[in-house]
C-alpha cells in the first residue's frame, strides 16, 4: 500500500498556515509593518505573555520571515524586521484585514484606524485576485488542473483533480 | 486605570485569525473553493479526525462562513458550502498559496497543481495591493492613520499611531 499523502505533502497553504496559523504569530508580523521592531514594543502592543512572544519571534525568525540583529542606534537592544519573504505578506495581511472589516465588524463599531496610501492619502483599493493580464477573476473563473509535479498519491487526494480525471 | 485593550478588541486581523487559524480551518475553506462539499470528502482530502474535522465544520457554519444544508441530488447527504463571506476568502487563500509558492517550496520540488483562469488557461497573475485608482502599492507606500473609531484606549496600544502622535 503507498504512503498516504497527507495535505502538508503538496499543499502550501497547509505549510503557510503551519508557519502562519499558530496564534499570534501574523499579528506579530502585521506589528512589524506597523514598525515595531522591540520585543518590549511587541508586548506592549499585543500584551502577551513574554515566553509566549519569545517562542514566536524565534520561530518567525528560523522561518525566515523576520531577521533578529543588533540596533545601531542602542547595542544593549534586539530588532526584528521583515524580510523579503516577511514584506511578500503583505497582500496577505491586507486581504484579511479587509475581509475583517467587511465580515467581522460588530454592528455599530467605527474602524480603529486605516491604512492608506502615502502618496494620495486615500484608503486602499481592495485586494483582488486577477488573472495574468490584469483582469478580475472571482472563485468561479478558474479551474485546477495538475501540474508536472502531480504524482498519482498526490492524485488520489485532491478531489478536483480527481473530479478531472 | 481603564481596562486593557488587546488586539481582538480593535483589530480585524486578530479576529480573523481566531476563526480562520485553528488548524484545518483554512484547509478546509481551500478545499470548498476546489468543489468539496461533503463531509467525507473532507475527510478524505485532509486525511484528519472525523471529531476535529466536525468541530471545525461547525464552527465555521456558525461563523457564517459555510452553509450547511441538506443535498438535493441525495438527500441522506449533507453539503457545505461556501457563504458570500467564505467566497470573499479568494485573495485570502490565493495570496497565501501564492505566498507559499514562492517561499515555502522544497529545494527542486514541483507544483502539484496550478489555479488557472478558464478563459484563457493561464496561471493567475500576483495578488497585490493597489491604491483606490489602481496603483500597485509596497508597504513603504502605506502609512497607517487614526480613524472615526480610535479611543484613547485603543491608541495607547497601536504603535503607529503612537508615533503618529
Amino acid at each position: 500500500m503507498p504512503k498516504r499523502v497527507s495535505a502538508p505533502d503538496y499543499c502550501l497553504i497547509a505549510r503557510a498556515m503551519d508557519v502562519l496559523g499558530e496564534q499570534w504569530s501574523m499579528l506579530i508580523v502585521r506589528d512589524t509593518f506597523f514598525g515595531v521592531r522591540h520585543f518590549d514594543d511587541f508586548q506592549k502592543s499585543l500584551g502577551i505573555a513574554r515566553n509566549v512572544l519569545a517562542t514566536r519571534l524565534a520561530r518567525l525568525v528560523d522561518e525566515g520571515i523576520l531577521s533578529r540583529r543588533v540596533s545601531e542606534q542602542d547595542r544593549r537592544k534586539v530588532e526584528y524586521r521583515l524580510t523579503q519573504k516577511g514584506r511578500d505578506l503583505f497582500p496577505v495581511i491586507i486581504s484579511l484585514s479587509q475581509w475583517g472589516a467587511r465580515h467581522l465588524r460588530r454592528e455599530g463599531e467605527l474602524p480603529a484606524f486605516a491604512l492608506v496610501d502615502r502618496e494620495a492619502g486615500q484608503p486602499l483599493g481592495p485586494v483582488e485576485v486577477r488573472s495574468s493580464d490584469g483582469r478580475v477573476l472571482t472563485p468561479f473563473d478558474t479551474q485546477i488542473v495538475p501540474a508536472s509535479g502531480t504524482t498519482e498519491e498526490i492524485r488520489a487526494v485532491i478531489p478536483p483533480l480527481r473530479k478531472a480525471g
